[in-house]
């Protein structure tokens, strides 16, 4: 049912939604009591859990295009970027619901391909889409809200670093960055989505000494901004240290870019950001990387003075 | 900070988030281990619950008009609609999430005054604004999702109707649905915010015989269509039974509206409609009126013979 050219308004919303929760399918599970199709989803908590909640919004124009990435890449996305602020937390994924906008003249199709990827990416996780809702509106608008478990009083926070603290991140810097400024030079398809670092996440989680965590989404520099100001604290970057995926270099100078302007103020790897302190203040990276199953690098540390130091001329701040 | 004139555009992300976090203020919870400020919101369920959660969307354009009325009605109705949801499955608020997307002219006092109603409207039932997100799009998007719980296995859900059940609601039909055309037809504003049937909706779940429940969103012939469909059962109403406000007959007729179509086509009352089975097959409403301390009304009974009995001439079906 539904020719490639079918619209949104071709159909009623009941159908719309029918077709959602067939594409959703049935994932058996023992921690929902009640999913798609009423009004409202039912966990079941089990005993000494926390429940993480957090919502994000992939808009078309400012987060997305259709045509420059495909339909099932952008709803891969809307997933992937919400289940990194849950590896930010700790926390294991339980479901998601989706509020879904788009206008009266979207195409079945992409709505199709749109569920199809965030159904995809959330059996990657153990992430059921477990409800949500559909409106219309001028362009399309997923807004994703993700539901997760923590053990009681474990969950990773962005409150916690001192002085002496080492800061690292996960992964690398500026590869997400990269390949988007590299689509838009020369026209081509955005298909990457962020690897949300869930099993990191958690095994930070479990980590003594792990004392602040979040995910960098806005930029390294606005992300460990936001971390140091929970605390009043600075930090002092070593640049040399940050670390960058093979080719980022060549990458940068073919598109004329500065490697270190990519790595600190673009935001879209979703590494995981946090200060630890162990007991010799060494760098952990060896042992941590072996811990998370990753590569762990030691970027720098925190500082009682705030303020960033070591990274010249990088203005920080997000703007609307 | 910011005179009236400030617009989104002007302040960045942080500022502006800070200033959401401002005006929800800090209300003290021990529901809440966590709230606005870090990458999720922490729920500390307690043992027995189960949390039930809703997301829906308020879009400029589609469901609301600055102008047509206040931000601060606007912000109110978001979270208002969205409880009723909680209210149809009998649970507590315990917290809400709000995603905000708007373009970067926006104004900063519409965001003031959006967020104060949404604010006021949650204090009202005990559900603070406990996380969210902020985005850029074209228009106005407020994407709201409620939590609350209920006691394990008592949720109130749509399924559950079986023939004999008498067919129940609760308060007036048509009065949300003439207020809005009354205002669209004399260019007035429109200042009405839905009462979610919260108390209602937890009383109807600790009552025994209370079958299936929703709440109706989308106009009573589709909403009883849903009720009905998610058992594959058929209902005949009585339409002369449909409990109208007063000034209902003589508003619609000076508009030209008829009446039964505006309380039956028309979704914005946010009344609970319900399947009840008595001992006795004879007219509950007195006993239900007393017990949820509101006027509920017997409009009909479930059949077995799908489809929808005595209203000729509606036609069901909620369009895109």
């Amino acid at each position: 049912m539904g020719s490639a050219a079918t619209r949104f308004c071709d159909l009623g919303e009941s159908a719309l939604i029918a077709r959602i929760a067939r594409r959703a399918g049935s994932v058996s599970s023992r921690d929902w009591g009640l999913r798609i199709g009423d009004d409202a989803a039912l966990l079941r908590p089990k005993a000494g859990d926390e429940i993480a909640l957090s919502t994000d919004a992939q808009i078309e124009g400012t987060h997305f295009r259709f045509g420059r990435e495909s339909a099932r890449t952008i709803g891969r996305r809307a997933l992937a970027v919400n289940l990194s602020d849950l590896a930010a937390m700790g926390a294991r994924p339980v479901g998601a619901l989706l509020s879904l906008a788009a206008p009266a003249s979207a195409k079945v199709a992409d709505l199709d391909a749109v569920i199809d990827g965030f159904v995809a990416e959330g059996a990657r996780h153990g992430c059921p889409l477990v409800g949500g809702n559909l409106a219309r509106a001028d362009q399309w608008v997923l807004d994703v809200t993700v539901v997760g478990r923590c053990r009681r009083g474990r969950a990773l926070r962005r409150r916690g670093a001192r002085p002496g603290d080492g800061l690292y991140v996960t992964g690398t810097l500026g590869g997400a960055a990269l390949a988007r400024l590299s689509a838009d030079a020369r026209g081509g398809r955005l298909t990457r989505v962020p690897t949300p670092r869930l099993e990191a996440g958690q095994a930070l989680a479990r980590l003594p000494g792990v004392r602040a965590c979040l995910d960098v989404s806005d930029g390294l520099a606005t992300d460990l901004a936001h971390l140091l100001e929970a605390e009043g604290v600075g930090a002092e970057l070593e640049p040399d240290r940050l670390p960058a995926p093979a080719g980022l270099r060549r990458g940068c100078r073919a598109l004329g870019l500065d490697p270190l302007a990519v790595q600190t103020q673009e935001g879209e790897d979703y590494e995981l950001l946090f200060a630890y302190r162990s007991a010799r203040s060494t760098d952990a990276s060896p042992m941590l990387s072996r811990r998370l199953g990753l590569r762990v690098t030691r970027i720098g540390r925190v500082i009682s003075t705030p303020g960033l130091q070591g990274l010249p001329g990088v203005a920080i701040g997000h703007h609307f």
